[in-house]
């Protein structure tokens, strides 16, 4: 008698494109073949390989990170058929656990090139910048950004059941609208449906070609069923309840984070990584009603990293923009306000603004929102916590510049 | 020998119109004369009146709030001189306590109408409401809410240094410039100068004039020197670096809450209250360059109700409104969204949505930008601490409806 | 319409000697005469002296501390008559806060002569010594141990219901029992009933006669109530389930604590200081049986300074004493050696001995029995936190001597 | 380009006799021979079998616990050579991680039999018992404890530094003479050197007969080097600071627990696992004096489960035994009052007392000194997170006595 090693319902190869894996997919669509069955209340190992499928290496230069083809990204683990499970319950998704691959000790915290991908402050910050992180135990740190370090605070940044036809269509066309009309902006404001590099898991070329044609990006996190929330806390431990819009769920899962600060602001701005996650899947027959729910609810697991409340320094920031300009309780203008007063102060130290950047966006920073009532001034706040840096960053202590070495940069 | 009792700084006659006692104003402009002196590194306490000035009273009618004077709010208590502070230099206040009045052991949140004040919701609950919280220690709790109960996380919402005439000036014209740019939308989106109801302190005629023309109004924070930040966790034992912008400083306060969530949802959202300050006042030289300032920073103080990480529930919001149209990265509208889900789930023990509504205004809510690159959604969250409910609120456990009574409305 | 303020159950006078106050008292005795009546589900405050009764003053000298009285100590608020308290019901008791008085925002620790008092380290340190602590708030520092400052976690040292005869002739025979078997260890070990000093309330003379022949010191704390158990997180918002034994439960408090270490090492060793408590009480009927209840117990409340748990340093104890002789499991000894290996460290930042002694008795270190059954080493824990120093304390971090000061000695 | 794996410095073979593995060893002495060899500022894992060696099964019977040899227990992995570590010098060895090995995800709590091994309670409680925990992810349950369910604190049991010759002939002079003076008590009260079942690593007969004549027990912790300690927080993240008494420190590690509760009180009481642990070790020179250390000391790491300060039920313990007894200041005697307190009010719910007495050696409860010097009473406290429990054990919960189960007895 004895307990079994818990079985993996997925397992990944690295040494191999995630474009050939069937196992894996790239976007969301209801008739995507299931990769494999999960019995109710089973418990599971699924692997996953980073978001970029392994384009961005373990060096020094960011060119990866410049050239990155974002058609080809976010391939998912799945999705996998969870028994029992029908439109209108609810899949309870107990993450029992995260970690990264054994063979592959390392994550990277990434700046996209503004002409390709962008990110939160990249009107400011246009240029690609990379770095890479190695796991010590539950830790990182990175050659990058000398003299930070942290425990990871480690999740899935997607995970979710797919849509019903329904429900995609929906999404199709809010987004289109967004795109017709937001067309004079010269930006790009959401991804439609998109035939390249289309990954539907192992299916036959004529579904491949509809999941291309109708198939959801899996860039946005979307309000029906979750998706790329990028939640930092919805870690180890955590109890996610998902709405299930099809027969069997079709649950999905990827783009791991070691750690990520809140609002992941560089866009490719956790530390990102292939590992595998234990997962224990439970349904909740007609959840979706008991609960009142339309969009997922999770509890955090009990084992954040803590740093007692007084650790932080909190960087405020208000719907001003840099211009001077008044905004009307802009939430997310504020809170680019506040993670510029975050670098601002930080570069009294010897960084230079893009490791601070990819800091901020991976380290466990808490983004809040404060006042959001009193017009026109949103005030956001960001959290930063003192003790994952080596030398005393309280305002009171004496700064000492230090040679803080550089963030990997593109060749040209 | 012996150590003195601490010198109060400003005390309030709660029987008094705030109107008419001269330590406090409800503008902010360089020009209001100082309420008093404070030394450097002086340990003073300081009485404030609550935010209406005492507009609102312990009854079970909200027909104070529905006709509450928005022109007569936001007394502040000072400005006070601190000395040695010049502009360029940072205020470094420590908030080594704050108390509610003995004389008035309880606060409110309200909800204001739609037509006078408004709130973050007001779409969907256009209707004034209110609830009276009795003071029980570090606890609170409402008979208009039944069934909460929690300990405050006790703070000032308003706090900051006056500005200088060009600071002031800057306010003003970004101000005008957004409401001239709004005029089509039908919708108060900043307040300008009022000359209606001024308190200038103890100022004159003719300067108590010109504060009501050029002054501006206290209901927005602003980056320059944070004001109205209505920061939840800027609690006891935090230390504030303010901008000093004046000779002297002339630092004002007042706007104290028991509690609030994070965004203050329903506008008088925070538990209101009269109350006292303990602070300590420290000037630091030139600290706006040396700390590279444009706006405030803070570091919590250490002990804020603690309930573990894994004692919360958190939902999830989307910038996909409320009639599904999709916006970009909007993180207002997904914090409203996120605000709903919540309402929308504890709908099911037999609150009312104004119940809610007050509640998550006031209680420890903490509201978190998740997501803020992913195009074109936005991802918030809302963590709802568990604990503070009598009953188990988790999704797991069995539902009761109760009868958990009303909050206050207004009379018709 | 409006609450009131909290009625006071028990005011204290500072300027008067405790003895001649009828609303304290110093012995545990069923028939001291109540001070009061609450009602059940009341909440009230009640006031205390220090445990000493005002003896020690804010001095710079310890000779109040070497020629104390330790018969006239432990003056307790009460006894106060529960309404509806009966034997065998459990008392509920929930202290909703606790306050110095605002008269007297100083408390004092103390390290006892070894020939009037002593303490857990007086073979090592057997001189008086003593330290002033000012309150800022929620915050202390003293002027006899500089370099260290931290957020109170205050607490009633004392709270229990009055002893049955029967309870407290147990308590006289197991008591007179160790005295007599322990004759020849030259050490006091325990405190007979002491006629000297006796203050039993409002007692005639004969009844006080009585009290003093028969009554319990309040010196130790009691299994069977509770009493003196220095519990250093009983604090703020903690509920006590107290047993009671005689009708109307005949409740009383004192020795307030502004904060101390697990195990008050100095014994006179928390923060001592004359305060204020908010109590609510609530009589659970045959709660003594339902909770299978032979001692108090309690739920702490949820405000605790919070450090994080990486902010601590931890040292290691164990049971050989310093003459190297091994004991069998004795957690005292494994507790003494931990003591002594915390002040060794703190040594090299230039504190002396005393200083460490007293701050270890009274800053919120945490004391742990850590292995109790590897004969023949009993292990405990002292974690020390690490920011209540002004100065960075880490192992690896350089260290200076600082001129620190002392702290108050006795004259000759 | 690309981090490598983390190397090994030892594994283990489960299906081997621990006995038969030449890089364990189950005695302390300097003569030892090397394990392996890790370079200074290295990090490696390090496998472990469970501190039996594999004796105890996952099976529904204690008979293996009842009859378990305890001369083969405690086999350490290593002792491993540290380069440049020399006697004086403190190595600094940081836990960067703890797992269970992936093919045994399970472990075990045992109560010994008071003939073979007893434990803290062993006069009450003198069978022996067992429960077996399976793993899933941070997460255990126990077939034989239902309702219970609670994230690990997981840690090594025991690890340190071996013995100069001189530490060694020093414990085995203090232990001997307490064995000596403690003959009349008819209890074993240490753990004299043994020839049987010496496992001296790779040593010839020879050597490896006199490490059996003079080597110290693994049983206890010693002062001059930690070992068996049982701190349930030196977990992962933690630093640990050892002194080092031989040239190249010879550091062993085992006993790993996948939580523990202070004190450990069944003995066999932790989770206890095979597993592997990441080390980061870096030569502190000459730090015994710069830290003056007499015993190790740590610093925890920042994730350990929090469940906030207010969900912890508290039980107190004072120095008065079981039969009435008054004992003097004795906190062993305190602590196990304390015990019997805790399990008396679980015993409501439906478990039988070796039931709680498995599962509070084993949860993380929080064991405290609480009073030390109030003759003749020491106070101790034991804290029981309530939310490990499926069911609500607040005391103001109704009560419903549940089918519990019962856990693991010998068969006769």
């Amino acid at each position: 008698m004895g307990k079994q090693e818990i079985r993996y319902a997925a397992r990944v190869d690295l040494d191999k494109e995630a474009y050939d894996q069937p196992q894996l997919h790239n976007r969301w669509h209801p008739d995507i073949p299931f990769a494999g069955t999960i019995k109710n209340n089973e418990v599971v190992k699924i692997e996953c390989v980073d978001w970029t499928g392994g384009q961005i290496k373990n060096t020094d230069t960011a060119d990866d990170i410049k050239n990155v083809d974002l058609t080809r990204v976010h391939y998912l683990s799945g999705p996998f058929e969870i028994e029992n499970a029908e439109p209108g319950d609810v899949l309870l998704v107990e993450i029992q656990d995260v970690q990264p691959l054994q063979s592959q000790p390392w994550g990277f915290t990434g700046v996209f090139d503004a002409s390709n991908g962008g990110g939160f402050l990249d009107e400011v910050y246009p240029h690609a910048a990379k770095a890479i992180w190695d796991f010590e135990g539950i830790f990182c740190s990175s050659r990058h950004i000398p003299g930070v370090r942290f425990a990871g605070l480690i999740h899935p940044g997607i995970l979710g059941c797919a849509p019903s036809p329904q429900v995609l269509a929906e999404w199709n066309r809010r987004e289109a609208e967004l795109i017709s009309a937001s067309a004079h902006l010269g930006r790009e404001v959401a991804l439609p449906p998109q035939p390249k590099s289309v990954h539907a898991g192992s299916a036959g070329a004529e579904l491949k070609e509809r999941v291309g044609r109708e198939g959801a990006r899996t860039i946005p996190g979307r309000p029906e069923h979750g998706g790329n929330c990028d939640i930092k806390n919805l870690s180890r431990g955590s109890k996610v309840y998902l709405p299930v819009h099809v027969k069997g769920a079709k649950f999905s899962v990827g783009d791991l984070h070691f750690s990520q600060g809140d609002g992941e602001i560089s866009f490719c701005g956790a530390i990102e990584m292939a590992g595998v996650i234990t997962f224990k899947f439970t349904v909740m027959k007609n959840g979706m009603q008991e609960l009142g729910m339309k969009s997922p609810i999770y509890i955090p697991g009990p084992v954040e990293p803590q740093f007692g409340p007084g650790r932080y320094i909190y960087f405020e920031g208000f719907s001003v923009d840099s211009a001077g300009k008044q905004h009307y309780l802009d939430a997310t203008i504020a809170y680019r306000q506040t993670s510029l007063r975050c670098i601002e102060y930080l570069r009294r130290y010897g960084y230079n603004d893009y490791q601070i950047y990819l800091l901020l966006s991976c380290a466990p920073v808490q983004g809040h929102i404060a006042g959001i009532v009193d017009i026109p001034n949103a005030c956001t706040t960001m959290g930063l916590p003192m003790d994952i840096f080596d030398f005393d960053i309280s305002p009171g202590a004496p700064v000492k510049k230090l040679d803080l070495g550089a963030c990997a940069f593109a060749s040209s």
